[in-house]
C-alpha cells in the first residue's frame, strides 16, 4: 500500500466535532488505497493557555519543564483523533512522541529532530492497515529520556520529517487556507493561489515572512524530496480541493519570474554613523552581537561626509532590537562610534521566484516601480532567487500591491 | 537523608497560586532535612474535562486512547510545579509514569502498579537534593508502552507505592479534609478527627463508603508497612496539622471497639422469590453475575412460606443494577425463580474497628438500637473487625448518627 502522511493544524481539531471532521479526511484517503499517518496539533488555543501557565509559574522559566506542559495538547489531541476514528470503525493507535521514538536535540522548546524510528507504526499498518495518529511537535531527547518540543509551528516539521522516515508518496498539510498565494490575500485581493511552488521558494517566502508553514519543515521537505501539498481541513472532505503543491522545481511546467511577494513586519533597523572606517570595525560590531545570538539580516556600508568614517545600516529581529542596542552600547569604545540610531516602524518585502536565476534586472524594476510610488528603499539584499527591500511600515500594502502587479501576480 | 512522599490532590493544585503553596509545603520538608518526591493529581476539573471529551468522541470507548487523553492532566501539573519549585530555588524535575518508570498491568483505565524503578529519582536526590515531581495516577504497561492510568484517586496509589519504592520514611497525602474522620461530618456534625486509623480499619474504611483514600493506596499501604498521613494542604505550610496516621494496630494506643462508621449510597438490592430449594441453586445465580463481573456484596438467604422454595436477597453495585436483573432474566428457567424484586433506595451503613476482634455483641447492640428508631435491616454482613447493615436510604442520617453515638464516637 502507498503511504500517506496527513497533518492538522490546532484550528482542524479545536473541538470533538472538528476532529470528527478531521476523521472523515482520513477515511477518505484510507478508502483510496493508503496507509494513514495523522500528524495533529493541540487543539486551538490549547497551547496559548499553556504557555500562559508557564509563564506565571516562573518568568524566567525551565525549557524541559516547558516542554512537558506544552506537550500535553497534542497529547489529548491525538487520543480523540484516534478515539473517533475506532468510533467510524478505522483502526487507529495513538503516539506519542517517545514512543515511536522520534528522536530530538536537547535545544528544548526548539530542538530539531535527529532521527525517527518508524517500524512501530509500520507494523500497525501492515497488521491492520491501523491510522497512525502522531502528535506532533514533540519528541524526546534519546539520552535523556525528557520531552522536547520543536517551537511553534513544530507540527509541520514532524509531519514532513515523519513522511520521510515512513518513505510516503507525499505529505499533505491542512491549514486553514487552501493553499499558498501569490501573497497575504489580506493585503492584496487579487493575490492567486499557486498550483505549485518549488521547495526552494517555498523556503525562501516561508523565511522572508509567509506564516503558511515553519521554515524547518520546508528545509526537510527539500532535503528528503517529499512532494507537500498545503491544502484546507475545511473543504468538503467527500470533494476536497488539491492545494498547492511544494515540489521539485523541474516539475513545474509554466515557471514565472517571480512566483510571490511575501513581507514581514519583525524587523528592525540598526544605523551606526560615523564608524571609524578602519579594518575590524565589522568584526568588532557583529562578533558581539553573534556571540549573543542577534540574526543580523542586511547589511548596508555608506562613507559618510567625514572620510575617515563610515555609516553601517543593518536589521536585526524586533524582538531583539533592544538588546542589540545595549550590547552596542556597550562595545561603543572598542568599535568607536559616535552614534547609535534605529527605527522599528520598518517593513522587509521580499519577492522570489526560481526565475530570477536565468532573468536580469529583475530586481531593478522593482526597485524603479517604489520609487515612482515615492517609497524610498533603506537598504537591499539580494540572492540568486529573492531580493528583499527594506522600507518604512507605513508603505507596506502600497509596496506589496505594486511588485504584484509588476510580477504580473495579479488574478486575471 | 530520609525520604518523604507527598501527594497533592486537584483541589490542592487547581491553579498556578494552588501550585505555588504546594510548593511551600514541599520546601519546608525539604528544609526539615527530607529528601522529597511529590505525587500530583491534573488541576481540579480538569479530568472531568477530559473524560467529556473521551465520551464526547466515542460513547464505547477504548481504555488504551483514554488512558493517553486523561493522563495529560498529571502531565501539566508536573511540569508547573517543578517550575515553581525550580522559581523558587528548589532543584526540581518532573517526572511521567513511562520516564520512571511505573510499570503497570495493562488493564488500562484501572491498571495496577507491578513494579516502580525508583533509581533515577534516587539519583536526583543523591546528586543535587532534587525534589522528584511526579504525575500520578499514571504508569506505562512495559510490554506495549503505552500509557496506562490507575483508575479514579489512582494518584494516592501512586504515592503510597512510590514510598514503599523509595524506602520513605511516610507517605503523607494532602487534601481538602484535614485528616479521617469519625464518620462525615457533613452528616454528623460530631464527627471527630482521627489522630490514628488502623491500616486494616482504614481499608474497611474505605471499601465500605469513606472517599478520603483510594482502597487500592490502603491495600499498599498496609502491604509495605508505609505509614501514611492524611493531612490538610489549606493549613498554614509554616505551621501545618499532622492530621491522621494511618499504620500499625500496634502503634495505636487508645483503642475503642468501634473507630468509624462508614456508609454507602451506591448499593442495590436484589431479592428472588421462591427459588426452587435445591443443591446448586447458588451457583445457577451467582454464576452468570460472576461471568458479567457483577460484585455481589451482602447475600441472605431465608426459607420461604412455600417450604420447597426459598427467598434469596443481596446487594450489587447500584451501577450494575440494571444488568445484573437482566442477567438474571435470561437465566431465570435455569435458576428456577418465580419473580425479581429489587430496591436502590438502600444505604449500606457500616461500623469498623479493630477492637471488635476481642469485644462479644458490637453488632447486636446496634441492631438493637437501630430496632428502637423504628429503622428495619434489610441485610447483614459481619466480618472479623466490621459490620454492615442495609437499610432504607431514608434512613441514613439516622442510623448513621444513632450508631456514632451509640460506640461513643461523639466529640466530648
Amino acid at each position: 500500500m502507498p503511504r500517506l502522511v496527513m497533518k492538522f493544524g490546532g484550528t482542524s481539531v479545536a473541538n470533538v466535532e472538528r476532529i470528527r471532521n478531521v476523521a472523515r479526511h482520513v477515511r477518505r484517503e484510507v478508502e483510496a488505497g493508503y496507509d494513514v499517518a495523522v500528524v495533529v496539533s493541540a487543539m486551538a488555543g490549547k497551547t496559548n493557555e499553556l504557555v500562559a501557565w508557564c509563564k506565571e509559574a516562573a518568568p524566567i522559566y525551565d525549557p524541559k519543564e516547558y516542554d512537558v506542559v506544552v506537550a500535553s495538547g497534542e497529547q489529548v489531541t491525538s487520543g480523540l483523533l484516534a478515539l473517533v476514528l475506532q468510533n467510524d470503525g478505522l483502526p487507529a493507535r495513538s503516539w506519542q512522541g517517545w514512543q515511536i521514538p522520534i528522536r530530538t536535540s536537547d535545544q528544548h522548546g526548539a530542538a530539531r529532530i535527529a532521527s525517527i524510528d518508524g517500524s512501530g507504526i509500520l507494523d500497525g499498518f501492515e497488521a491492520r492497515r491501523e491510522v497512525a495518529v502522531v502528535s506532533g511537535f514533540q519528541g524526546v531527547h534519546a539520552e535523556t529520556s525528557r520531552i522536547a518540543t520543536l517551537g511553534r509551528g513544530g507540527s509541520d516539521t514532524s509531519a514532513v520529517a515523519l513522511a520521510a522516515a515512513l518513505g510516503a508518496e507525499r505529505c499533505d498539510i491542512y491549514t486553514d487556507v487552501d493553499g499558498v498565494y501569490t501573497t497575504d490575500p489580506r493585503i492584496v485581493p487579487k493575490a492567486r493561489r499557486l498550483d505549485r511552488v518549488a521547495f526552494e521558494e517555498m523556503l525562501e517566502m516561508a523565511s522572508l515572512g509567509a506564516k503558511v508553514l515553519q521554515v524547518r519543515s520546508v528545509e526537510l521537505a527539500m532535503l528528503y524530496r517529499v512532494p507537500t501539498y498545503v491544502r484546507s481541513s475545511f473543504d468538503d472532505p467527500a470533494d476536497p480541493k488539491p492545494g498547492t503543491l511544494i515540489c521539485d522545481e523541474e516539475d513545474i511546467v509554466e515557471q514565472s519570474v517571480v512566483t510571490g511577494i511575501a513581507f514581514s513586519k519583525d524587523e528592525a533597523q540598526i544605523t551606526l554613523r560615523r564608524v571609524a572606517d578602519k579594518p575590524g570595525v565589522a568584526a568588532a560590531i557583529f562578533g558581539p552581537l553573534a556571540d549573543q545570538n542577534v540574526n543580523v539580516d542586511m547589511i548596508i556600508q555608506v562613507v559618510s561626509d567625514d572620510e575617515a568614517t563610515t555609516d553601517i545600516t543593518f536589521t536585526v529581529p524586533a524582538a531583539d532590537y533592544e538588546r542589540s542596542r545595549a550590547i552596542l552600547e556597550e562595545n561603543r569604545e572598542r568599535i568607536g562610534l559616535k552614534d547609535i540610531q534605529g527605527a522599528t516602524d520598518v517593513v522587509k518585502v521580499s519577492a522570489i521566484g526560481v526565475g530570477m536565476r536565468s532573468h536580469a534586472g529583475v530586481a531593478s524594476r522593482a526597485f524603479r516601480a517604489l520609487a515612482e510610488k515615492g517609497i524610498n528603499i533603506r537598504a537591499i539584499t539580494t540572492s540568486e532567487i529573492k531580493f528583499s527591500v527594506l522600507i518604512d511600515a507605513a508603505y507596506t500594502e502600497l509596496a506589496v500591491r505594486t511588485l504584484h502587479s509588476l510580477y504580473g501576480l495579479d488574478k486575471a
